[in-house]
């Protein structure tokens, strides 16, 4: 996540004025990231501890101190309106519509963040469902937009390459987004202790580094092959 | 590794604009280097202890924390589709061909540092080999579409100069790669305990020194070279 949020920012000179926006908070999102899972990691550490009893085999164990997951709903809380947003200032829609569907992805995924949280936190598989249907009126209006709002967008693109990436951004976004619900579903339908912690954490983390760093450099691809499309039409006589 | 880092990057106003992404990726590669190397560092610390019995002499013991080992494989899975990425971009082959090779490197390498690591973890010898010998199928494949692809690359290289430098990147690619299945292979013959685990850290590290740094500076040659070459073609009245 840090690395990626380095090479969008380097990348910042190499695409032109109208994308820059895009990038640099391409690169927030991945940097916001790479702070909540350092924090992820050290709440891991201090929870569980790895020793060997009497020189015999290793083996993992409680500390006492609980492992907070909090620290991924604050991350998406900040994370997952601002790559709507750098999805959107990518597409370099009229300026109208930028702000409208900033405004509203922006508020709707951030409705659905706070509304999966308590769902998370609870052993009640009965609660859990109940947030999880809740968070996802919110998750199906957002995911339905984009697919229809990037199919508009993929057609209207200044080049092949420059649709062809925009479609990718597509069905990444649709892919990405969908493994979250059901990665919290891990616990509801009933898996619970060490292995069920183990693959949500895997889960989530695996899908946070295809929603974030994959997603951002389809988002810079997006901007470099416009960036040149537009400098190419520049230099051109006509 | 954090040094190469920075005179990368401080290089990138050096070389002309085709070249600052597979130099901005080549200080990403030594930057993820350089954090697993001080987690490394740490867990070997964490694991032995250095003290005097009674005044003694100093004696290496356990702490009964395990060093973790995983670290270097975390790495490799960044690093080593990164690199070959980068050395793909510093050829500037067309569009397509680029493209393709990085993913189909990039897939093949994470493969082979994926299919290493079960074997790796492994004190039965019978399983170390059987997964070194998959390991060993992405790795002949990686090394050998390296090897013939840079040859035809090197005989395109716009000056004698960089044909020269593209020409070193292949030999240090090839003797660099082929460390490591040798370093693998130390516990596999047999050899075990401190030494063996010793050598296996001093063999993996030059390796990674070779592979990621020296080869680095190869790759900012490469650039800086055609960098120079384009820059006196566009000078020249031609």
């Amino acid at each position: 996540m840090g690395s990626a949020t380095i090479f969008f920012w380097l990348q910042l000179p190499n695409v032109t004025k109208s994308y820059r926006t895009a990038l640099t908070i391409t690169g927030i999102v991945t940097l916001i990231a790479t702070y909540h899972y350092i924090r992820i990691f050290n709440s891991w550490s201090e929870a569980f501890t790895v020793a060997s009893k009497d020189g015999g085999d290793y083996a993992v164990q409680l500390t006492g101190a609980p492992f907070n997951d909090g620290y991924r709903y604050v991350d998406w809380l900040l994370t997952v309106p601002l790559l709507l947003i750098e999805l959107i200032l990518v597409m370099k829609l009229p300026r109208e519509e930028t702000v409208s569907l900033s405004w509203k992805l922006g508020l709707a995924s951030a409705l659905m963040v706070a509304l999966g949280y308590p769902g998370e936190i609870q052993e009640d598989l009965a609660v859990r469902w109940f947030w999880w249907c809740l968070s996802m009126i919110p998750f199906c209006y957002v995911v339905f937009t984009l697919a229809v709002g990037l199919n508009e967008a993929t057609s209207k693109q200044p080049s092949p390459a420059a649709a062809s990436l925009a479609s990718a951004a597509r069905y990444l976004t649709v892919l990405s987004w969908c493994t979250y619900p059901f990665v919290y579903m891990v616990k509801s339908v009933g898996l619970a202790g060490p292995a069920a912690t183990m693959y949500e954490q895997v889960g989530y983390s695996l899908a946070d580094v295809l929603a974030k760093a994959v997603f951002g450099v389809l988002i810079w691809a997006i901007a470099a092959e416009k960036s040149a499309v537009e400098e190419s039409g520049k230099l051109l006589p006509n």
